[in-house]
């Protein structure tokens, strides 16, 4: 076949069915990878990619991290060792669904098909992706395109990538390429593709405090009890201005970059809107009302949020108990150049000083990342986009985290750049996720025709 | 029988097999009167206790109160329409119990015995000492007292007892009395009986937020979205500062009226230490350690207390969402003379300055009470209690709330007493709640012994 856009578009009709079969049989298999019990389904995932990987003719392997530490999947389609070597990051763990405390209208681990929409946990975030990239290996090979065309598939990502770094450090040998390209982002639009060129980082951790053994009667404890609900709040309401965002701790923002000129500029054109960000994340008001304000609080400023809180009774009505022990989840999304260990000890600093019997659990840090956005490998992915969907893509930043990125260009020494294919739309994250045939066949024709570009790159040098 | 002690303890000693069978029996119907699954047991409940009355010689009436409330058991052990008449009121339902999310070392609906300790829900609160009171009354009716005892029991305690009023409203004719006597509070220490001379009152609500439809991502909305959790707690810190418990909505303490002279003198009298409060209530610090301020914020000052929170993540780890829904549960205690109607209205136009978007549900309120502590009938509490226990008590103030009191006194238009039985080691409230047969047999003799003296005391003129 040749990669013109048409015989692509064939290729892609022809292969639907069996991307949507996968796709199914991906989406069924819960790979829930912050609950511990679903251990054996990462297990199956593994197991059922390194057989796809193979049935379409690639070697792959399931290569371990950690003791404990769920594996990674690298497929490989080489060709020669002389040709440029290109690897597909995605993963295929994804976030906790349930219907009982979610607003799902079908079963998230079954695979839903509503005309050209696909809906399940996992759909767009990250498995139909990580299908729509490997059926463009699949169209690139068809073609004869001579690189050596790899995938290398996570399933610690939605927890943060604990052993990813480790993992890689591994097996580095056999995972030596010369760029990674990333297929786990959102657009800002589906009227324009678009390209991170950052991500935020992240720093995660739970304040705890334990004042008692067990719960107590507030009539009959109530004024002289300490209340560690309570105070974990006013602790909360002094680190940050919950309407405005913006965080108190001193020190927290000295290190942010501020977006440039340009980078602005992109952020103008990428098709933003208020409302549209407002409909498609079911928003009833927004902490701004301007666009651009919006679009910085969202890419090029830090975070502090709030997730959730445990303690004390939050069933139906009220129950007059002291809980003796309440917590409360809390991260930071970071920008360039905040460092999560510093804000991590700025935190903990506060907290000392605004109450000290408040330990702090559960750390988990990202870097955040800049990509190029000039250079080959950066007009190759405009020129592949540009192609499969017809416009050129602005290069925006990601507001969300993925901290295999920051460990795939420090461990693996080679450039790291996006090709994501999400929609705001999609839901990530959220109750009836989703994605899209028009999405999934754009990217086929996109990495079919980025892999064709970049096997006209001369490898750097190693 | 004779009325002297030691025929009293004999006959404790005689009856305490069919005492604990009985006690056994009630703990083991699970009168949770928040749970509206649990309505089955509470039918059961008035079943079986107007069962028991009939069986020890009484008339008994499960009385309705309003559709869809639960009914009221009434018991008269009646001799002569010329006799006094003197109620005993207690409650059978009780709190919510889970060995899942408590640390119940047995299960809390299985009455366990250790020794001369009770376990299970509803051991102390109130199921233990409404039968002590209605052994009481089998023992004065065994030795011939000449008064009219009856019990009034509430299912709905726990709840605010939210349709009590409106019954015993129904049924004035019936439940005509020449006083209450409650017994449903707490000792200060078993060291020395106490008797409140003033409950607080309460005033429930909670604060609800909803800025979203589901959950987001706060990766790809954090920043640019509002946290309702993080408002409310705003909010909250607004309203109160945890450290000191001081409330800081305006006019909250304008009615306050504050402990005299001999009212503090009682305080200091009634055998309070802050090492036994913090052991019997297990908490590591209070936010005062001088005894005499514990117990006027105890008994003498309203509260504002953050018993829970819906919305978000609670389970283990880190989810990174921004929940599109959160609500804080509160209460304020409240003390002689609060309004709790006024205390709602300052809620309201604070959260309506503060953050309008919030709105309040499930209010509940009780009015604060003042019980009499001189002339006849407090002597006979007095007189029975120091009977019982060897020692005079003292007559402090109760920090709960127990709307019923209220209710009783302003529509039976009659005084209301209190001889109450239970410990702070007894854990109302809390997993592991308890009662003890020292207290129970106690109660026995002290009831016993107050029917005796009341029954010299000539009923008011109707």
């Amino acid at each position: 076949m040749n990669l013109d856009k048409q015989s692509l578009l064939a290729f892609a009709r022809n292969e639907r069915a069996q991307y949507e079969a996968t796709l199914k049989e991906f989406v069924e298999i819960p790979t829930v990878s912050s609950e511990p019990e679903r251990a054996g389904d990462i297990r199956k995932m593994a197991e059922c990619a390194a057989g796809l990987l193979r049935s379409m003719g690639g070697e792959a392997d399931i290569l371990d991290t950690v003791e404990g530490g769920n594996p990674l999947i690298h497929g490989r389609f080489d060709i020669d060792p002389a040709a440029p070597t290109v690897t597909v990051y995605n993963h295929l763990d994804v976030q906790p669904a349930s219907r009982e405390t979610e607003p799902w209208k079908s079963d998230p681990f079954v695979f839903t098909k509503a005309g050209d929409r696909y809906l399940g946990r996992g759909t767009t975030d990250d498995k139909g992706p990580a299908l729509a990239a490997l059926w463009g290996i699949k169209a690139a090979r068809a073609a004869g395109v001579r690189a050596n065309l790899r995938v290398l598939w996570e399933l610690e990502e939605e927890i943060g990538s604990p052993n990813f770094e480790a993992g890689i450090r591994k097996h580095t040998g056999l995972l030596k390429t010369d760029h990674v390209i990333v297929s786990d982002t959102i657009w800002v639009s589906r009227q324009r593709p678009a390209c991170p060129a950052g991500l935020r980082g992240l720093q995660g951790f739970e304040l705890v405090l334990e004042t008692g053994q067990t719960d107590q009667h507030s009539g009959t404890a109530g004024g002289a009890a300490r209340n560690p609900l309570a105070e974990l709040m006013k602790l909360v309401s002094e680190m940050h201005d919950a309407t405005t965002g913006r965080v108190k701790i001193k020190g927290f923002y000295d290190d942010v970059v501020p977006p440039t000129k340009q980078e602005l500029q992109e952020f103008k054109d990428s098709g933003f809107s208020i409302k549209s960000f407002k409909k498609d994340h079911l928003f009833k008001s927004l902490r701004s009302d301007d666009p651009v304000d919006v679009m910085k609080r969202l890419w090029a400023m830090p975070t502090f949020e709030v997730h959730g809180v445990t303690g004390g009774y939050s069933g139906p009505g009220i129950k007059t108990v002291i809980p003796p022990r309440a917590s409360v989840k809390i991260s930071c999304r970071l920008v360039a150049n905040q460092d999560p260990k510093k804000i991590l000890r700025l935190v903990k600093q506060f907290v000392k000083e605004h109450n000290p019997d408040v330990k702090i659990e559960h750390e988990a840090a990202m870097y955040p990342f800049q990509a190029p956005t000039t250079g080959a490998l950066p007009d190759a992915v405009r020129a592949a986009m540009k192609f499969a969907f017809g416009r050129d893509p602005v290069f925006v930043r990601e507001g969300g985290s993925i901290g295999a990125v920051v460990s795939a260009e420090k461990v693996l020494r080679c450039p790291v750049l996006f090709l994501g294919l999400s929609l705001p739309e999609h839901g990530y994250h959220a109750p009836n996720e989703n994605f899209d045939w028009q999405q999934a066949s754009g990217g086929m024709v996109a990495f079919a025709k980025y892999f064709e570009i970049v096997s006209g790159i001369r490898p750097r040098s190693s």
